[in-house]
């Protein structure tokens, strides 16, 4: 099973918390660059939004056109706070671990994917089940941290000049792929590391095609300009979309 | 028109050294991986070398059956050799550079290339002429410097731990394509700098279907055990296999 960090009261607070910063890397970095990878209109498109947390890309689906969206996500906690604030009569949210989805019913136009998939330890039984999931020329677009980001099995570092400005990120264990057992808002949160070859040929061997792959920049600065010296160095982020 | 170092009386017999030595990447982590790439049985098939060197690849590609290969390279020094120790009744060399391919005759079933793309400037008119000189259903297999490697703007450059072990790789620079004036045998060697995802979507803005990319790790462990080290930490190379 799919650790289930979301319905820890502290990871919960914390989570919620970064998600109001105004200066936050899914507001700069990540949404933009996702949504570019989807189609502006979903007109009477069928919607699979895997790890939909609160549910912050649903209505985006919807004000596409979608005609149905099913947001599924491990947390109750977090499927709580969406259909408080992200409900509509044509959402539903379903609370599923992602290593279960191929209980889902029905096929899909497009399944979407936000930062999810780097908690789910058996990728090709992931990108099995999802293709399964979709309709024949459907389509699958997700983003997850980027490998760079998360290979370093001791964690992310930074080298620093005497300014304190970042000079370089220290990337070690790109070639280890794994489980990463990570600070991340709170102790213990686990992940898993593949190589951008694993992640790209998973896909192939699973009959999608690649059709496109992107590393986004911040689409504004940050208020800390330090971030946006890191983002020269190394991207954040690793999306992908392909088709059935 | 790309820089040719090769023809540089330093940079060639430094270059022949180091291909002279038993313990080299080309030996350990490229070559073998390439050739995974390549069919097995190239029986009737014509091929298209770019950057061929001194003919080390072509040999190999008479043997698994190519009918007629074609060895492309900007320097005369290296092509000399070529025709002096990897010459055959079906391999022809031409001195060329690799801006100019469009002036080449005749359609291919394969083209390879290895470890050469990184010299050239514009990509997208480089992989339009290599899509234009393929046969329908044609395969388009290189190898380049990774991306990871290319970034830094100050050259490569690693952390060590008190007993002088690799411990991270410096990396910087990769969100900044474009020039990388390097040391690398001689001083002030040109390459250029891409994204994976530069890479990768260009490929399939021209026509071209991803079939595999490769980030290959040693076949055998080097001498040296810091450099075994240093291949956990990061990839060396980058190589995708695609179709017309």
């Amino acid at each position: 099973m799919t650790q289930n960090k979301y319905d820890n009261e502290d990871f919960f607070e914390e989570y919620i918390k970064l998600r109001e910063e105004k200066d936050n890397a899914n507001v700069i970095e990540e949404a933009p660059a996702l949504f570019s990878l989807i189609d502006n209109d979903l007109t009477n498109k069928t919607v699979l939004d895997l790890g939909c947390g609160f549910g912050q890309n649903t209505k985006l689906l919807t004000d596409r056109g979608a005609s149905r969206v099913v947001g599924v996500d491990v947390s109750q906690k977090m499927l709580d706070l969406a259909f408080k604030i992200n409900n509509s009569d044509k959402v539903r949210y379903l609370c599923l671990d992602m290593n279960d989805i191929n209980k889902i019913n029905g096929e899909f136009d497009l399944i979407i994917s936000s930062l999810a998939v780097h908690y789910v330890k058996d990728f090709k039984t992931l990108i099995t089940n999802i293709y399964n999931l979709l309709n024949e020329g459907g389509e699958f677009v997700f983003s997850q941290e980027h490998p760079i980001t998360l290979a370093p099995l001791n964690g992310k570092s930074w080298d620093y000049n005497e300014d304190g400005i970042p000079t370089a990120f220290n990337l070690s264990n790109y070639q280890e792929p794994g489980e990463r057992n990570i600070f991340w808002l709170t102790n213990n949160v686990i992940k898993y590391h593949r190589t951008i070859s694993e992640i790209i040929n998973t896909l192939i061997d699973c009959g999608f095609t690649i059709e496109k792959v992107l590393e986004p920049k911040p689409i504004r600065d940050y208020e800390d300009n330090n971030r946006n010296i890191e983002c020269k160095h190394k991207p954040h982020f690793l999306m992908i979309k392909c088709k059935k």
